[in-house]
């Protein structure tokens, strides 16, 4: 086999074929997959489906702590398990740019097969297509993920949010990001910034699975912590309140952010999910979110309050407040 | 709003929300889409799933008979259609490359959405990405297919396959490749090439309800008839003979694969089907076919034989036995 991918790999025969032996099975493979048919086939399933679908167009496709295959399952995962849901099944649809390094994209899989079997998911059904060299970036990849809800108590749903509940942050802010940042750039610091890029859906397991009142739960991502505070404000009359002093953010994040103007509130995540809890039941979930090596440094951030503006608002180290909307301006772009 | 598509409509927040709003929920809004989680919530489903995934890189994006968007549904519906499943749900990933023109997007979008209605099925989930301008090429989609198998005795499986069975083509050959290799170059004929893409669940749903021993179905894709005819050979000791006369090919077709000096039976289809039957229903099963209007051009091109070799034979008109393998070199690249 060549070194690097040609337009051959990508035809549909012979060349499609051996790269789907050679590197696909090699690491993927599981029983589903094997299938070879035009749909993979899977055992009646009990409960209601989750379904997420995600692109992953990272730019550079390797990073401290982790690589876009990584990346593609976890973000995956996270969303399902977000939304109450086991995540079970994914499918991986590559579309790769001639000329890349077999051998990297070889790595990519690998880490795509170590990080499935960490989140307890088969990877059931794949395609890859080849586009000329200038057509596309090395790789992208698209994953979608299929899980399932068999706890009815699991539906979240924003409109279960009313005034005092509190909101919880699994951990620093703007870490992906700024580690993204970085690499593409080619800045080093003495203290790298890694990416969070982490599966959280045996963190959301272990919430889900004690008696505490949840309401809602969701990964932080694109647009980070503002965006996502924004997008959890539902119709009701009730806006957000947030304490800067308690959002954690590393001192190399924070450091760098102010060097270049970013705010850490809209740099981008990949481990870090927004936990909105009753008041009655927030220490203990912040106790059991500790407790996990991907919430040691998880913090209450904030609450609801009963406002008619549907805002969020920001309290100031200096007692000020300030209104966060939503992401207007890329920072970053490509950081997923 | 723009006119054209910016890294801001990528960026997860602002941007992002109002593609979605403006365009997206415009024509492919459904209960289950406007759930607006991380995840959309299926209701309980009943039997075994079936799950594809495709990505859709052709180009041009707009073709005769057809465009990018219509491709991306029919090609996952047909995949779940071929493995016997009912399509329920689709997912779309959008990677889009910064400076398409937002008409163009809608147009797309809209075809996606009436094709998703005249196949029967929803899109319940979508993600967007924008890539900077010569890290892409217009618009690449991927769409995963969830279908339902609720009668077992649609699993397919090639091992069904026996000596003597026949194997029915639902049309002509090469016309989607040749399209889009017209449009592509800027060549022009008196008579154009149209693209078959189509969707066949309603003509496979037609051939299952009758009492016809179908062994297997697939699509006929990239690699065209040759490739697929070569995967539809299995373990078992037997070959393929096909006969070059009783192919369908369109006049046009011909004619410019012989200028071109292209084999038909290696261009793509997007809308023509392989069936496998056995002998006795052979007759009735291709009566079927030729009464739905994407199967009158249906024909029976050959069997299967007893034969070690495990090989796909063609007698060509002259009466001389040719081995065909399955494509080796590209020939036209992103078909789809």
């Amino acid at each position: 086999m060549v070194n690097i991918i040609t337009l051959d790999h990508g035809n549909g025969g012979k060349g499609t074929n051996e790269l789907i032996h050679n590197i696909f099975y090699k690491y993927l493979k599981n029983e589903i997959l094997l299938q070879q048919g035009d749909s993979s086939i899977i055992d009646n399933i009990n409960g209601k489906l989750a379904v997420t679908t995600d692109s992953y167009v990272i730019d550079p496709i390797f990073f401290p702590g982790g690589d876009i295959g990584k990346l593609s399952i976890c973000g995956t995962v996270n969303d399902l398990a977000v939304s109450g849901a086991k995540p079970l099944y994914i499918t991986a649809g590559f579309i790769i740019e001639e000329g890349l390094k077999i051998k990297e994209l070889e790595d990519i899989v690998k880490s795509m097969a170590d990080t499935a079997i960490k989140c307890g998911i088969k990877v059931v059904a794949g395609d890859t297509k080849v586009i000329p060299k200038g057509k596309g970036d090395k790789l992208y990849i698209n994953t979608t993920g299929i899980g399932v809800i068999s706890d009815v108590k699991r539906d979240f749903r924003r409109k279960l949010i009313s005034e005092g509940d509190k909101i919880i942050v699994s951990g620093t802010m703007g870490d992906h990001g700024m580690s993204i940042f970085c690499k593409r750039e080619g800045m080093y610091f003495e203290t790298d910034i890694e990416s969070d890029c982490n599966p959280l859906n045996s963190l959301i397991e272990e919430i889900l699975r004690e008696k505490v009142n949840v309401k809602f739960i969701r990964d932080i991502t694109r647009g980070g912590l503002a965006t996502t505070l924004n997008e959890t404000l539902h119709e009701e009359k009730i806006s957000i309140v947030i304490n800067e002093k308690d959002i954690p953010v590393r001192e190399n994040v924070m450091a760098l952010c102010e060097i270049l103007g970013f705010d850490p509130l809209y740099i981008a995540n990949e481990g870090k999910i927004l936990i909105v809890v009753s008041k009655e039941d927030c220490d203990k979930t912040l106790e059991i979110i500790k407790s996990n090596p991907l919430g040691r440094e998880a913090a209450v951030i904030g609450e609801f309050i009963i406002d008619p503006n549907k805002k969020v608002y920001l309290k100031t180290k200096y007692n000020g407040t300030r209104i966060i909307g939503m992401l207007e301006e890329e920072l970053i772009p490509r950081i997923c």
